[in-house]
């Protein structure tokens, strides 16, 4: 498992070889979305349909990188590990194995609420990762506190409130393959912390206990890190957000596993971007696969994007050095793709880089 | 028959069981459609590409539900079950077995000319269930005015006139595979009356017996229940309707199964709104399998809407509890949606709650 | 050979059966088309990119029907029999069995100058058909206009001038397969007339034996009968023939079978019956499958349609007796359209008939 | 390996035999493309898109042909053997067998700075050729001035730099298939010649080698032959190119094989035949396969055509003579699709006779 295989080339050839060697279930949880999987396949061909302007003949680009700064962090590229539940599904080393290979590769790690490792044990695994905290806002409000103060003492650099999970998506592959958590791999960080009550009504059980803006008003006043919005889609939420305090947004649709037959995040970016203005950071997550879905998302507004289920993919098929290959392979196409497109520097990436009918 | 499967999640897993479980010609008949089944697979193309908006951290979705009255009769979710005729192909309980579930769900339940159990069974097997006929003019108005009599007798709260199969449709399969009713299975509330006279020639055999706009006014005065009109496409119809004081319109295309190359039901739903005012209740059929399916049709004009093959496919598959699963999972799926979207009741979904490139 | 299989509805059905009947190379030389066949495919999905505008509950549709009278001939239907080369490939009858069938059925009838039968020989054996000759112009005016002569001498009612294949389209399946005449078929028509040199050049040798303008001036001072041209795909094009005097227009691009990346027949009627006003007879071919066809072609301005390979097909499969079955499904399917969209006449068949977003 | 299979007839089947023929890295090299192949097919989609406009009965057709003058030379079609790299993997002659082809068919002939065959060889087994040498820049000027004067003493009428390829597109076909070139064949003509040091950044390393528009500049003054620029995909490098005096562009995007996500080339020729005026030579390549792909560009604005990995197929089935065919085909194609559009010459050809909605 810790071999990478000779004919891995891309992230693709991950998730074929993931296929091959995780359980059906874990599988079907793994790769699942909801419903029938528009908004799933749909982050995909959008990415795929926005076009790159091939540049030649560029002067200077031998000085070129790809490197970029997140509230004062400076990454090799403009990536995260995106906040995964549960990443023991994968490999036993889990969010243990991911954070070291963030770090080898100088990218950012969001460490998820439901990880199956302690915040502490992330932090002490690999002191100098770039990480942030996931949070899912807890039933109470002193535990969801506690899970902050947890985090800013570990030495985690941002906070991300996601918002668009509150309740889980249909996710019918995963309900047909009969999916459960195997023993040993659990939400960890919420041992002994009450979880919500389930019931049979989205309404009178789920959504009573989502939080709401008034909760993440109350966020803001509880830390003194940046907090980022995760899976903000409408324009207006964006404005909302900004409208709080909050510090930066992450576009998603949660990998197309909430909510089916929404857009993709690469369609909704621009829109977002243009209401909040040209500073505050705007991330993008939901089906980057490429380096130059990448180089797309940041010619569209985006700062940086995030990672997901390809890290567990390649977790599963090589351990932790297939997770810093993975991130490798990344960096090398968005480099490939700066330099063809003329682009010596993140900064350079803009809509001009992309072709539209002249 | 009466076990649902574990592996059935939504209705799609119903109508991937029933094909096992029918007969091939039952199943030609069931799932079949006109000519080359363009519009019965544009019903769901175009539902599919409706997006829908999701919004996050919206206040008060506690107190949310999915309920909805038509004609003052309250339902738990806005969905009638379609007037299928000859139930007792999927199973022997056939329209007696899917009303109890409607009724279990306290959904609708439209009771088809066509059906294979009588009018007063239908009645007497759920009293309290939430109940109208479909009406097929017959060749004699007193004949169809017997009908309508039995059902205001038997307690249907509303008559749905179909209005777009004066004609069967062209469908190949069901004639290659050389379907025919089986014993014992009969429209039996049409017993003893007399039928149609079979011709070779569409016009002079089947139109010249077919109901028009003056039947449609002289239906309108014998009976005091509302009136809905179904098959209805075009505005300039649905405003004919409206002049005659029916009381409201079915989009359908008839499941895609009597004229094909139309466009889809849901398609021609905002026109036929826009054309009738905001008051008068207007339902769509042809295509819903999603709870998300709902929330657009909905969103973009409709009251409700009726759901038809899937009922025969969990009927056959799991009984009256397969049709009462089903439309618990329509239900789950659409307040999903509706949380999601930031809607707490029914009344909140409109065209905002659509994505439409920003 | 003259059984019709129980399990054929419709003109693919036929299309089906013909491919396990037919040997190899016939089946090539049949079915295929120019290049890669983007005509040939874009014929259909053009055509099903049309939609038709159901309305209900329409008065009188109980007298209606489909027939449609040109140049003073009525027939059953709007619709001909294209002039098919070579029809002794399908069955032992070739030309001989379809005008018989096409008599029977009360449709047109286009004899081609390729036909595996004789001129007289069709005239004798259904001296009611109604009957057009399809001329390819020859070397030689002389042998040009004996052909006319002898169609003039056995009653055939127009001429049918093809212009759109001077040269062979680019067959690959064709060549691939070897495909030769067997013994026996042959263009029995132009026994003993110099055929053009066959060279290995376009230009210099087709081309330059190939009909011009000038041709069809002198052809149009040869006859009184009407005179047709076939394969007009430009309104320019029409608007010559309009002023030379052409009685009628043909849209057709030979089904595909000569100049591939053309558009569909279907896309360029409209123009072409703007360009020549609403009287000139517009016939169209390529493509029709469906009496919704028809119903499409009528719509955008067609006068009436010829039926090509489905006509070999079916006389591959059952003979005389399949031509007439495929001749009665197309009115079947045409009348059901007609009375589906209110419409009991040809006449009332309009644009209006065709959905168009509201 | 000499003789023509026959069954084929087009491009296409060169290449499906070519498949069976060739060694599987060989194949994936050949045959293969950057990223997930976005671009490569959508070459050929856009030139399937492009529809021609078919005329008829158009006069003097007999004298047409397809001959088209490029630099004062006169060439049988507006065609190209494209500089394609390691022609001997395709056969033991490699370019010695294409050069002598193109001869034959008196079409140019293109040689790579890659080719696995002398600029002399080249030149002395086929003294008639009409023969280009294609540069790629060395790291020393003198070294790349070097080949310049071979080719220029050999008798090559112009030089062709390519611009887009600083560095290997990522091909993980190849990639996968662990290609690498067999004995035997390698780059000839770059004996003895230092080669760029290969690291690991694509900035540091590649790109600081890569020529820059001053490059350019400098190579213009080197040389009297005529200068065509080869990869531009940007008016404004086109513009930039023609303001440093170079005399033609090669509209390019490497078959898909450097940058992946960029548009086709027929997309992009419009606007850049726009931005340099009518008179300045553009060529095309990526994807022609048919005489009407070039008769498509040829319509949109270029001059000629260059052919690719056809030429490899070709070579690789049936050798010099394979190749040699394969031009007759595409020159048979062009001529058909010609006169069967109504143009007698290459300067008949212009955007009229393409089809777009009327």
């Amino acid at each position: 498992m810790n071999q990478i295989p000779t004919d891995v080339c891309c992230l693709a050839d991950y998730e074929r070889h993931a296929q091959t060697i995780l359980s059906e279930p874990t599988w079907a949880y793994l790769s699942g979305y909801s419903m029938d999987g528009f908004t799933h396949q749909r982050n995909r061909t959008k990415l795929d349909e926005v076009l790159v302007q091939q540049r030649i003949l560029t002067e200077s680009l031998g000085q070129g990188d790809c490197r970029q700064t997140l509230f004062g962090t400076e990454l090799s590229m403009p990536l995260l590990i995106a906040p995964l539940a549960y990443q023991k599904l994968a490999s036993s080393m889990g969010e243990l194995g991911s954070v070291q290979a963030a770090a080898a590769q100088e990218v950012g790690f969001c460490l998820s609420t439901l990880a199956s490792s302690t915040i502490e044990q992330v932090a002490d695994v690999a002191p100098q990762s770039k990480r942030w905290f996931q949070l899912y806002c807890q039933p109470s409000l002193d535990d969801t506190l506690t899970l902050i103060r947890r985090a800013e003492s570990s030495g985690y650099q941002a906070i991300v409130v996601t918002a668009d999970a509150p309740i889980n998506g249909v996710r019918n592959a995963e309900q047909r393959a009969g999916f459960e958590l195997p023993d040993g791999v659990r939400a960890v960080n919420l041992d002994g912390l009450p979880q919500a009550a389930q019931g049979d009504s989205v309404f009178a059980c789920w959504m009573g206990q989502a939080p709401d803006w008034q909760t993440l008003a109350w966020l803001r006043e509880q830390t003194s890190l940046p907090i980022l919005l995760k899976g903000v889609m409408h324009p207006a939420d964006a404005k909302c957000a900004v409208e709080l305090g909050i510090d930066g947004l992450i576009v998603s649709n949660h990998g197309g596993r909430v909510l089916d037959s929404q857009p993709a995040t690469i369609e909704v970016l621009p829109a977002i971007r243009a209401a909040v203005g040209a500073t505050l950071p705007v991330l993008l997550d939901s089906g980057i696969r490429r380096g130059s879905d990448i180089f797309k998302a940041i010619a569209l507004g985006a700062d940086a994007v995030l990672l997901g289920r390809p890290v567990f993919y390649a977790q599963a098929v090589a351990g932790p050095l297939g997770v810093a290959h993975c991130l490798r392979i990344l960096r090398d196409e968005l480099e490939a793709t700066m330099a063809l497109c003329g682009c010596a520097t993140v900064q350079d990436i803009n809509q001009d880089c992309l072709y539209t009918p002249f």
